[in-house]
Parts: C-alpha cells; structure tokens; sequence
C-alpha cells in the first residue's frame, strides 16, 4: 500500500466514563454513573463510529484504594463491556486493557479470541504489566513481580496467547454432515509450551479468529516497555510530555522495531490527547484554565503518587523542595516516574509545582478547531505520531472534535470519510497472520520439493 | 410469595450451539457453525425470551482433545458470548459457567458483577469445579486439584467472590457535583480474606450491581457436589436419570439445605432434559430411534469415558463384561461416574450395554405435546423438579416446545405468561441480599440502642 495512496492518521476514543482525573465527572452534561452505564457506552462508541474513528479504547487496572481517581473507582470490566459494543457496532474497533501479570494466558486467548468472534474481527488486547503494588494482595501474591521480570513475563505470555489462537488451522472444520466429519483432527494442534514461566498445554477450544490474532496493543514507556512493544505490539498508547519527547519516542520505538527486523510502519504510535475546543483559541485557553483551576493540590498531589505506586506526597512541605524519593522503588508506572522526576531535577521543581505540572498532567491540544487540526498534523507531519487516542469524556469536546477538527482532517486528506473494511486490521492496513502451523506444513512442503 | 400463588415452573435455554454429543450436529436446519456464531445465539435467546423463559444457560469446560464433542471442541467464551446477549436481549436470565478451579476470584467477581450491570440484573454464574484432569496442563499445574479439594475450594472462592461483590454499600456513591464528593470513603469496604486457599485484599473496583448478588447456580452431582449446592446455590442443574433419581435428588438436596438452616424453597433444582417431540407419541418415539441409530458406538464409548476422565473405552472387547474400573480415580465427574458405576454393577452391563445406555445417555422427554407437558407436570408436582433446563440444540424440537408445549403448560396456570419482573431474581422469586457492611452496621446500631 505505502506509496499508492497517502499515509492517514488513525484515531482512538477513549472511553473512560468519568475520568480518570478528579476533575471530569463534575461536568454538568456529564451522567455521574457513566462508567458503570452500558448506555453510556454503547453512545458514545456509535459517535466514534460515526465519525469514522478506527477504534475505541478501555483503560484498565486491577487496584484501587478510597482515593483512586473516580472512573477507576467504579467501572465496567473491559472484556464484558467490549462484548456488549461488539454487537451494537459494526465497524469501530475494540480494544481493552488486560494485564499478563494477573491473568492465566489459557484464560485470555479465550477472551479476547472470542471477543473477535463476537465482534467479526474487531478485538484489540492492550497489554499491560500493572503498575500498582497493591494489586498482588487482589491476586494472592505477598509481593508485586518486579518491573523487569514482569515485563519479560509479558513477552512469553503473549507468545503463549498468540500459540493457543493457533490451535487450529484455518480449515480444520470440513463440516462434512454426510460423512459424518466435523472436525480434521490433524489440523488440531496442542501447543505444549514449557516456558521460563509459563507451561500451558492447549489446544485451545476455539478456531481463529477473523483477525487470525486480535490486534496487540501496548502503552509501556520505561525501556523495558519500549523493547517490549517494539516486539509485539501493532500499536501503543505510550503517554508523551510534548512534541519533542513525542518525536524522541517515535524514533526510538520504530528503531527498536526495525532492528527486531520489522517493518516500523506496522506499529502505529498514537498517543493519547484530551482536547479542549472552543471557538477561539482565547476562549479554549479560558477553559482549560477553569478547569485546572477546579483542582485543589490534595487531589494533584494523589495524582503525582499515582505513578509511585500512590506513594502519599501529602506528608511533605508543599513549598520545599521536591522530596527525597531515592528509597521509593520504581517498580510502579516506572516510565512515568522517570519522566516526571527528569522534569523536578531539570526545573529544581518544589513538591507544590511538581504537583501543579505532574498532578494534573494531560496532553492537551488547545484552540479552535483550526488550531487542534493543525497541531494535529504538525505531529503527524512531524513523526511524532501515526494518530491519536482521544479522551472523550468531556461530551462538549468530544462533540466539537467530531463535528469540527475532523472535517478539517478529512479535507486535507488526512483521515478517512468512510470505513474501507469490516475489522480492526482492514483499518489499521495490518494483513492477517498465517497460521504457524500452515506455515510450518508450507515450509516443510517446500524443502520437501527442493530436495 | 408462597402460598398466595400457584408454585410456577422455571424454565431454562440450553444454548449449546452444535451440541454437546455427537450426532446433533448433523441436523440439517442447524448451521455447522453455530457454536462460534453470535448471530445463531442472539436468534435463540430471543426465542426463549419471546416464549418466556427464565434464562439462557452456557455449558463450559476448560479442556479438549481430538475426540471432544463438537460443540466443546469450537466455541465462544461464555462470559464475553452472554455480555453480547445482554444488550440483544430485555428479561432473559444470562447464566455461565466458570470453574473456581482455574480462574481468579478478583477477575471472577468483576466479571460477573460487570456482566450484572450490563444486562441490568440477569446475571447467574454456574459454580463449577472442573471434572477433566487434563484442564491442569492448560494452567500451569502438573495435577488437577483432588476432588474433595476442589470442594472446599469452590464454596472459599465463591464467599470471596460474594465479599468482593459487596465492596461498595449502596448508597456509597453520592455523586455530589457541588461539594466534590464522588465516593462516600466510609462506603468502601476492603475484603482482607486469608483462608485456607485464597488471600484477597480489595476492594472491587465495581459498585453492587442490580441483584446485589448475580444469581448463583452449581451442578455437581457427587456428596461433595450437593452439600456444596445446598450451601450456595439458588438454582442446580444436576443431571438425573429418570423420575425416581429426579426425586431423590430433589429431596436430598433440599434437605441438606434445611438442615444448613436455608429456605428449601430457595433453591431451584432444575434438571436438564432434551424434549424429542412430534404430533403423535409414535412418532416421536421413531425420530428418538432414528438419531440414536446415526451413533457409532466407537463415539458412545467416547462419550462414555468422558466421566472417567476420557479413559479409552475403545481399548476394551465390547460383549465382554465391563472392564474393571478399580485403579481409576473417580476424580473427574465423580457423581456421573458413580451414577454409570450403579447401573453397570444392578444390571450386570456389557461394555457395549454400558455404552448404548450411557454413551449417549440424556433425560429425553419423548412424545406428542401433550405427553410431554403430561411429563413436566407430573416431574414438577411429584416433587422431582421446580422447573428444567432444556436443551435448544435441535431448532424443530426447540420450536415445538415453544409454539406447542409451553402454551399447554401456560393454560394449566404452570408457567407465566408474561414476564412480571426485569431481574433473573425477579423470575426466581429471589429478594436481593443484603450488603453485609451495611447489615453489619445496622446490626451494631441496634446493640447500641439494646445496651
């Protein structure tokens, strides 16, 4: 494809209810239950698919504590809630976050695996290791599994997952009623996989999928993350400060990828972006202002915790000089903690300004219509993204976004003005994985023949 | 309720695609398909719904092998497939399986609750414990948990489970935009639990869904299976043989129950049976002989050794007697095994006698409309069961006992004619349970004001 036709940015929704900040879920349009709301759901992923958005996305985490941000409180669980789309759309993709670190991989290739059933080739699984400690009390566990060993967990775990999809081949059902053949039991294939730490036999009591394997995302921003969605990922989430850390992430990624001996275009960078639309810059800027200014510091300094494994930075001076947190491990949001204790010691930030920047950070575009589109495209210009991730939780924003910034997008060619295929690969230009099995049998067949 | 009103059956819908035994398949009206088809599932629940049924109930199991029946060998994950199903549907009871043996009671919680919230109260889960050995290799496990273990495992996880469901009290949530209190602080609840096999902390991140609890069901058939059931199960699905074991069965089980101090009215025992119908009871009886003639007795001996934990009865003489079973564990579904055990050992069974009797042994209700509602009728006064749950595999026998069987149940005042309620514990007669941190607290109080 490439160089036939122009390169289009994609598009995600994200659907997070009321937010995954303190400060969303006071909006007066707002319904306070959205993120345990079906209808809530079902609505706005119809409005993303009407504006031709290539997927919705469900964050997720296992943990909360009484002072998680109030989406996280109290929401729906991801692989239920995108069933539910699935079969009230019938183009937009659906990808949801799921953690290796918690789950049995036996468990999730059906989950998922089904999902894309239900959805006729929709389903996206965000791979994540869990950032927050506290989670493995939810699981049993004394202690959370360490960064890196998580992540190295997470590389086999989805080799597993994409091995059990495998279980058969694309024609082990003959259906032959007559003579009475439902299944070809040579094109069955257990998995037997006996790994560093995972051993899982299968097969799988499910045939592929209409995607072969669901989409892979990934949103991990520590090295180890980057190495890993390097590997596996179709897409990532990864959270960006600004253009130019954008732009550094987007090189690094797609040289990762393309020393791995992939081909850098089939991993698509989107990161995610809360816009704030007005009909003048001023006036969005005056918004944006509002509400930031309807955050108290409380509130900021849990948000800046968040990403030390909500160590409570409510204990120390606000005025002082940013705390001493050298015997705080970084085994939580470890690329987000790099990222904002680069800034404190670059700036020399107090504990109250690091809050201030940190405690309510969000990549927000802000202007007119005209404004956003062309920040937009100055990024997709720019290499610093393939699309974006759009929070959508503000509906006022969402709507001008629909309305506004992607007419504009659309007429300088940049996005779609209709869906050219039926499943998330079709929207991403993604081919379907060959079977490794089938693959196997061709290879043999091949050195057979040249022998 | 009681005595006000007639006692009502309670009806099930076995949606089990292609068919959990080897011949069903081959009906030519059913797609080969329909068992990783979402349309084939939203038609038939759909029916069941326009003719009133309770609920829809999704059979499982976490383990195949090459001879598996074709519906286990293919098919959607029941959580995903019913969440699908709640948004396609408005009263119908959404019941799936899930083994407590191989999943997480966090994930499990969230599951089912989110699946609550989505249907808006029909949620019911079907309590298992896995009865194929072979499941452990899929999880990591050298060896499939013993069955008195399982058990004891099964009524831990599904207290946790129930503890994590009840993290929120009701009214924890005040969605109080003004003052900025999302979350009443005092209304979350952490679980803490350390047992005897599972620790978890909490909180769920789920508020109580609309039934409080989703409904609770469990099929097992051994001692172990029934106390378990009598101690947690609204509704069982327990196989029967015929109407003495029907009464057996049902008399046991509500006794244990009394005896463990429960309402013996509040457990649903509903029995599984596949209706052969017709216009007349001759002809019935003839398409009956004519699908178990399309049997080779090779599937039968399969079919057979999966309660012996697919043992090979294909390696025996087949007119000898039946080969001596001694030194195989009656770990797998140990009451069904012991069941075929019983009838072998009274009647002195051939293999090939045990194989034609249990191989493709089901509780068929044979005969013109009238005979099988006669049938229900005289099960369901004669104390053998509250209701059934009926296998919908075969679309002329599924359509026959909606257009012609229900409507004389209907005129005999046995089953509703209309849905009185929106919740499957609205259909069951079943109140919602109390948050226990709210009876606690309420508890508490009235000490207080005692002393």
């Amino acid at each position: 494809m490439g160089s036939v036709r122009q390169r289009q940015l994609k598009l995600g929704a994200i659907l997070a209810g009321v937010g995954t900040d303190f400060s969303q879920w006071r909006d007066p349009e707002l319904p306070p239950n959205a993120s345990i709301d079906i209808d809530w759901y079902i609505q706005n992923a119809r409005l993303a698919e009407e504006a031709k958005f290539d997927l919705v996305f469900i964050v997720d985490s296992p943990f909360i504590t009484p002072d998680t941000a109030p989406h996280f409180l109290n929401r729906l669980e991801p692989l239920t809630l995108l069933s539910a789309l699935a079969v009230s759309t019938s183009h937009i993709g659906l990808v949801g976050t799921l953690t290796t670190t918690y789950w049995e991989p036996y468990n999730v290739a059906r989950l998922f695996g089904s999902l894309d059933h239900i959805s006729k080739g929709r389903a996206g699984w965000n791979v994540v290791t869990t950032g927050l400690e506290g989670a493995s009390r939810n699981y049993g566990k004394d202690k959370h599994l360490d960064h890196a060993l998580r992540y190295r967990r997470a590389e086999e775990f989805v080799d597993v997952v994409k091995g059990l999809w495998d279980s058969y081949e694309d024609d082990a059902f003959p259906y032959d009623k007559k003579n009475d053949v439902f299944l070809d039991k040579s094109k069955q294939h257990a998995l037997n996989h006996q790994g560093e730490y995972l051993s899982v036999a299968g097969p799988l009591a499910l045939s592929r999928s209409p995607q072969g394997y669901p989409v892979i995302f990934q949103a991990g921003d520590s090295n180890a993350g980057r190495q890993l969605g390097a590997q596996i990922a179709d897409g990532t989430f990864a959270a960006v400060e600004d253009f130019e850390s954008a732009q550094e992430y987007y090189h690094d990624l797609k040289t990762r990828a393309k020393a791995l001996g992939r081909d850098p275009a089939s991993i698509h960078v989107l990161p995610g972006i809360a816009p704030i639309i007005a009909e003048t810059d001023e006036e969005a800027r005056e918004i944006a202002v509002r509400r930031e200014g309807a955050l108290d510091i409380d509130k900021k300094l849990v948000a800046l915790g968040r990403a030390f494994n909500y160590h409570d930075f409510r204990q120390y001076p606000l005025d002082a000089p940013f705390p001493d947190t050298s015997n705080l491990t970084l085994n939580s949001y470890k690329g987000h903690a790099e990222r904002i204790l680069r800034g404190v010691n670059a700036d020399r930030l107090t504990l109250r300004q690091a809050a201030e920047r940190y405690g309510s950070w969000r990549l927000s575009f802000i202007g007119s219509p005209q404004t956003v589109a062309n920040e937009i495209e100055r990024w997709f210009v720019g290499n610093a993204a393939d699309g974006f991730n759009i929070r959508v939780t503000n509906p006022r924003d969402f709507k001008l976004f629909r309305e506004r910034v992607i007419p504009i997008l659309q007429e300088r060619g940049l996005f779609r003005t209709e869906y050219e295929g039926t499943t998330l690969r079709d929207h991403l230009g993604l081919s379907v994985p060959e079977n490794i099995w089938t693959s196997r049998k061709r290879e043999d067949s091949s050195r057979a023949d040249a022998a």
